[in-house]
Parts: C-alpha cells; sequence; structure tokens
C-alpha cells in the first residue's frame, strides 16, 4: 500500500483514495446522498445490518457502487440499531469476531451477487474508534477477516491498535486521513470537544487534502508540520454541504494533478 | 438427486438423507442438543441469525457440523426472532430475496471459516409453509439462491410452489419426507390440529422410514398407498424423546440395509 | 363519541378531530415534520417503539404535543423494524394482546412522565388494516386496551372488524375517515392499486373534508353519495407536500365554520 | 428501609427479602425455573424485553408473581437481546432515561393489567455493574424512575453511585447482599476472576445469609467481620441446583427466626 503512482502517470504522481460511509439507510428510514456521494468518492464503506442497511439496501447499494465503479468496503459494526453503532460495548473478543465474519461474509455475498466482491473492510463508529486503542478489540475484528479472507485490507487510522496488531494475522492495514479535522503535534485527531477540531471552510479542507495526498503533510493546530501516512481520506454526506464539500475535495485533488483511485479493488 | 445408489453399493441399495434443524440457540438461551443430533442426521438446516442463531452460535455449530462430517444447509427465515420465524409475514419479494440472499452468504462465510461450506437451503418454519404454496414468496427464495449459487439444491416437500418454481431458476430441488407425521391419500400432511397427525410411537415411526426409504410409499391415514419422492426425511431434535426418536429411525434404516447419506457435500 | 357540538357553540357546530402519525422517526433516523405536524392535527398517533419510536423520541415526542396541546393517542404495530410495521404477521392473539399491552403501557408511562397520558388507541400500518377484516387479531388488540383502560378509545375504519367486536369489551370506538382517498359506492376505500385512488388536489381534498366534517357525506367514485361516520380526520406528515395538504385541510375547517377538536383528551 | 422488625414480631425479630431475578425467558427459549423460584423468593425482578423478557412471558410471569404474593421489581437493562445484558455500553444519560422509563411503565401496565404493580426497580446485569460506580448512569437510573414514580425503591449495592447519586431525587434506595460471594475487608465482593469468589457450600452459604439478616455481619475472605447493610438478599435461579441453594437459604432463614419479607409492596 506504499505505491505512490500508478502505472500509466507520470512518475511522482500522487495517489489518493476517497471513502465515505454509504447504505446506511434501514426499512423506510433514508439516511444520507448515496446518488450523490458515489460520484464523489472511489471507495464506499457499506452498512452491514448491523448498525444500519438492511439487506435489500445493502443490495442496492452494492448494485449501485458496481455501475459506478466504486470499491466496496464492509463497514462492520456493533450489534445496535437503536444507537447506530456508536455506543461502544463491551463485547467479548469471540463474539466480535463472530459478528464481524457474519457481517462480511453476508456483504461479500451481497456484493458478488451485484457483479462487485468485498474489496476491504472498515469498522464502523465505536468499533473504529474502540478497536483504534483496545487490542483485544482490535484483534478480535482483525481474527474474523483472517478467517475471511486474509488478502482484503482493514481501513483505519495511522498508528492505532489495529495497526499494531495487524502483522501475526498478516492483514494489510491502510492508513486514512480526514481532511476536515485538526490535529494535534502527534499526528492524532483534536477532540470534537474542542474548539476548532472541525475545519467548515470548503477551501481550506480542500486545500489540506492536496497537502495531505500530494505532500503526505497537515499543519498541526500549533503550526507544527506533522507527517500523514494515509493512502485514502475520509469524506462524509449526510448532509447536502458535505457532499459538495466532498465535491470541493476531489476536484481540488484533480486540479492539482492527484490521482483519485481506490486503494483496493 | 434421482439417483437411489450410492458407488460402492449393490446395485438397487437405497439411499437416504436425515435432516434436523441445528444452531438453534440464540445469546444465552440454548435450545435442542445439537451434540447429540449431529451423531444422528447426515444433513445440519443450521439458522442463520433472522429465528435463531447468533453469529457465534452459527460458527460453533459450523464447526461441529465439519468435524462430525455433516452436511451444512443454510435453514433461512423471515426476520422475527420473538416469533421464531413461525409466524407468516408478507414480506414483498424483492425484500424476502435480499434477505434469504444475506442469511445464505452469512452463513457460507462463517461455514467456510469453519472449514466447510453451505451445500443446500432449506426454508424455515413459517417461510417454508408460505413457499410452498405461495409461488411469489417461493420466487423469492429460488431468486436468493440463484443469485448466491445457482447450484445449491433446495429441500422442500414434493409438488411444493418452490418445486413449481424451480427450473427457470435452474435450481435443483430436493423433497423431503416426515416420519413422524400421518399423511393423505393426496400425499400431503394431516393437518396438526386433527386427532393422529403426529406418530409417537417409536417403533412405527422407524418402519415407516424404512419404507419410505427403501420403497419410496408410506401409508395413508386412510389405510391406502401413497408414493413419496423423498431423498431426504426430517427429524426433530428440540426434546430428549425426539433425539431417541430420530436415532431408532438412524439405526432402523442402518438395519434395513439402507444407505443413510447427505444428498449434498 | 356521537356527539357534534361543542359547549359554547352555536347548536349544530360540527366538530371534527385531525390525526396524523408521529414520532416515527428511529434512534438516527428521521421521519416526518412533526414540528409543523404538531401545529396543525388535535390528536397524534405516536409511534410506540415496535415499527418506530425508540425511548427517547417518544419522550421529546409526547413533550411536544403537550406543549402544544395535541392529543396523544398509542400507535400500536406488530414489531417490525425493518418493515416499519406495513408487513402483515400472523401473530397468535395472546401474543398479539402482550405486545399491544406492552406497547400501550409503555408509551403512556412515558407520556405521563411528560405531563400528559395516552388518551386513545390506533393500530398502525398492517395492524390496522388486518385488525379492520380479521375478528381475532381485532379482539386481541381490543383485549389489551380493556386490560390496561377499559376507557381508552380505539380509532379505526367506521364498520371494521374492530367496531364489531368491540362491545362486550366495552370499548368506544372511533370511525375515522380519509379526505384524500376515493371511496367506493359502500363507504369503503377504493384500493391504492386503481387509479384516482388518491386524490393529490388540495382544494378538492380541503373540500371534502370539510363536506365529511359539516354533513357527513362523501360523494363516492361513481358519484354517488356516501355517509360518513367518522369523529376524525387523518392526514399524514411524511413529506412537505403532505403537511401542506393537513393545513389546507385544517384551514378550510375552520373558515367553514367546523370546530376541531380532538375526540379525547 | 432501615426497619428491622415487623408488626406482630417480637421486638427485635430480624427482616429480610429474598430476590430473584425471573421472567427471562424470550420467544420459544426458556430460561430458569420461575415456577420453583416463585416459592422461594419474596422479590421478583422480572425482565422488561431489553435483555430478555417478550411482552407474553412478562405477562405470565406477572401473573405468576400475583398469585403467589411476589412482589414484582422491574429488572431494567441496557437494549442488548444478543448479549443478555450483560455488555457495558456508553449509552448517553438522556437515552439511558428514556429507555428505562420505557421499560418501567411497560412492565409496570402489564403487572397492573396482571393485579398488581410494579414495587421497586432493579437493574440488570452490565447495567447495574456500570451504574454502581458511574455517576452519570446512575443519575440516568434515577432521574426516569424519579419521572415515572417518586416513590418506587431502587434495589443496589449498598455504597454503590446509585446510593450516593440518589438523595437529590428523593429515592429511597435499599441494600443488598449477596449469600454465595466472598467479600472483601471493605465490604465489595471478591472478583469472580479470583479463586474462592463464589461460595458452593449450601450449608455455608445458608449460614452466612442467617448471619447477614440476623447480624449484619458476613466474615470477609481474610476472616475480618464485615458489616453488611443489607435489606435484600440475592438468590439464583438459572439452574437446578441454584434453586435447591435458594431453598437452603430460605429454610435455614427461617428456622432462625428471620421473617422473609419483601421490602417493597
Amino acid at each position: 500500500m506504499s505505491a505512490t503512482t500508478g502505472t500509466g502517470d507520470t512518475p511522482g504522481t500522487p495517489i489518493i483514495d476517497l471513502n465515505a460511509d454509504l447504505g446506511e439507510s434501514f426499512g423506510v428510514w433514508r439516511l444520507g446522498d448515496d446518488e450523490a456521494l458515489l460520484g464523489v468518492v472511489t471507495s464506499a464503506n457499506v452498512a452491514c445490518g448491523f448498525h444500519a442497511g438492511d439487506p435489500l439496501i445493502m443490495r442496492r447499494t452494492c448494485e449501485a457502487a458496481v455501475e459506478r465503479g466504486v470499491a466496496i468496503g464492509a463497514q462492520v459494526s456493533y450489534r445496535d440499531l437503536a444507537g447506530f453503532g456508536r455506543r461502544e460495548m463491551d463485547v467479548a473478543p469471540e463474539e466480535l469476531t463472530a459478528d464481524v465474519l457474519y457481517q462480511l461474509a453476508a456483504l461479500d455475498g451481497v456484493a458478488r451477487a451485484a457483479g462487485g466482491r468485498v474489496s476491504y473492510v472498515k469498522p464502523h463508529g465505536a468499533l473504529y474508534n474502540r478497536a483504534a486503542r483496545d487490542p483485544a478489540q482490535a484483534a478480535a475484528v482483525l481474527a474474523a477477516v483472517a478467517a475471511y479472507d486474509r488478502s482484503l485490507p482493514v481501513l483505519t487510522l495511522p498508528g492505532s491498535a489495529v495497526e499494531r496488531a495487524a502483522p501475526p494475522y498478516g492483514i494489510t492495514v491502510v492508513g486514512e486521513c480526514f481532511a476536515d479535522r485538526a490535529y494535534t503535534p502527534e499526528g492524532g485527531l483534536v477532540s470534537r470537544r474542542l474548539p476548532g477540531a472541525v475545519i467548515e471552510d470548503a477551501g481550506q479542507v480542500a486545500a489540506r487534502s492536496v497537502r495531505m495526498a500530494a505532500e503526505g503533510l497537515v499543519t498541526a493546530a500549533d503550526g507544527s508540520e506533522v507527517p500523514v501516512a494515509a493512502r485514502s481520506i475520509c469524506v462524509h454526506g449526510d448532509t447536502p454541504g458535505a457532499v459538495r464539500l466532498a465535491r470541493a475535495v476531489r476536484d481540488a485533488l484533480e486540479a492539482a494533478g492527484v490521482r483519485v483511485e481506490a486503494f483496493a479493488t
């Protein structure tokens, strides 16, 4: 995943992936503008039914992703529809492994029926955050991926417990960064509870994205320069403004000569 | 599936499969004696999470089935944990297809992680009954199997709507019979609401099983002889008595020279 | 519930209630414009958690209804979040009674904590339709209401199985009508599958509402005049257009001198 | 709750309550021997549907408790059927308050329909443990009880965060102790992960129960004497052995002249 040039490009052409959460509707309820997002991102983190996404929505989302040439990732979660997977849960490792394996297999089957396949895994919400710092839950997620298909990369925060726990499972970890979030001098994210944690100016977000993709650097909240080892930028699509911001990021990347391309196919 | 002799047997050796529902526990709750049943049956209809069977139970059930050499079938159901999938539901065909595809893919992934695979599909409870007479739900189930893997056979009642709807999907249908149920002269099952619908005498059940397997015949409630086109006999395991009955059926079949063997591997 | 004049009005002033479904969000997912609807209707059918409405949404909906002086009804449903309670289910009567009792009690407790109370019951979606024609499910719903509080009226279609089954339970049934639906000469609703079943012209819907409330009559699809024994008109709020239509109905009713008032408090 | 004598008893007659979890079946799945337990305990912690207990099971459990004269408590839980409420969850306080209020109101309505009522609240499993040490979740539970009925006592561990947070809510807290658990010199429970944490000898458990009830003392693991401020002893009923142990505790208490009586009615 360290390749920074694609075939047919000028040597040195930087490459970046844009990923976003999709398929997060459920039953009669709609969430996000999947149609618009599919025109912007290169990787779709598709909900697998545990925090959102009933089977029919999963199927339609996969069909749309296949049609648009967007890579499909399994956005695995705690079993928590009422909380949208945003509440940390003390799930025992073997239960968590089975839950993740179940979701991953279900989405992959649905994706294959749509002519595609799951090509990576990204934990959702509270599981993403918990697995980023809890070695037991990180290992449980990795064990599920290894049990299903060791060749599937896992998208995570650089330096996370998932990254540290991955080597014995033989699983590739892919780092992602956040263009609209302020960074600490250590390379972490400034807590959302602090002022300035989220950057809302579209021009600024787009400029940061370009710098992250092209130079692997971001200016931290204290003004220092921080390296960002990311092959993917996470964007959002839950509001009309978010989709416009994602579009601005993609346009700026392409204008700067960055190749926007999925990390896994 | 019309073969009645196995390789290496004397020509004419009858073959039958014994199938039962397994993995129908959920969370802290236990149901059935899976361990004992796995020593009796050749095919395990494993619950897929919609009426029973959380992912960890699915995984353990698949591991045990693989270890015992028992074929794994996807026991797909309506989404109804509170009603154990026993309540008919007016699910729209495209929703039902997606629900079945999801369950089938999930169990197959879990089974493969356990070193096995799903080798057939059997709808559960109310879905089994509804699909046996409702062409729309029958077609919805078949469409899911076809979308996932057209080579997987579907276990159903001979003459059911599933059997009639199968040809255009290119799916093989396997008939099953019930050794402990009284039959009508037309070859259907006597309603459970009528007296004598369930046969409880072990000797009688075992003898009927042998006749069904060896001669393809059963004596109906009115004394007439009825043909039974079944490659599998369904047995139960939800009570200690049921497991003993299943054991008696298998012993009688083997004593009569019937080869007890899964129809799919 | 046959009273057509309120105290303080000119004798003969017609009275009508406007009811709509509210609180049908769940977790992170939003549905309908509850805020706008609460400014239009006099009775809110609040979801109780089985088809929509988690406890926090129920609480906020009740608080808003109390603040606006809108009557709270328990919108009880089958247990079917994935299908939004729109799929008929063969629930056994004693299970259905317990399910309805549970929902009714839960919402009443939440409403009382908000300073209000449940003052009527209206089955939702598939349960509404099934109970309107199935005496067993109708009786099961009525048994639940009788077990909780016999004084609570049940909102239903005039002539439904609920109405016919109510007398032995000592429960008052309140009839409702639909201003935007075409009627058959027998007083039933024209099936949604037929052309012209739904009337979309706001002026026409408003005029029909006034005639239903003031004269108790509606012009059926064949031009004949049909009596409508309704104390409440059902309006919708799931789209911006629906809320505007509901507003138009209320304005027309008030302009015509109809008193718009809840049937239960 | 500090009363230690009942009317009509010799002054100084000690009084104790025996509480156990009941109604923890769900749908087709059974758990525990409720019938036997109802002959032993004076207070039944009845599951409210979030970790166990569907509405029909709740209704039958309440009917049986009313018939046997056993007090009914609301055993409120996190929303976690798959984990039986045993997994800690980071539920936001206002969500938790609404969840507890919903469960409490639902059970109370069901209990009243059975001729009884909820007379106390006991959080279940992970919520019990979390609320015992987390002031935010403790307050959230208390806020729900206060919103529903300030006169309902809450059963908790003496010294817990629930006890500390209760005064501003005006809620009475009742302490409970565990006859089969080893105590630390500080009056806490020895962790289940340590050897000797659970006492299995029936005679020893019964003798400790009598001493806790009659003298308010227990011998800690290090041999020191520790005061136990409990008005109730928690017993279990999930295995045949557990029910026998509970019976032995009750017999020993009565033989020692302790009055076994519910703390709330």
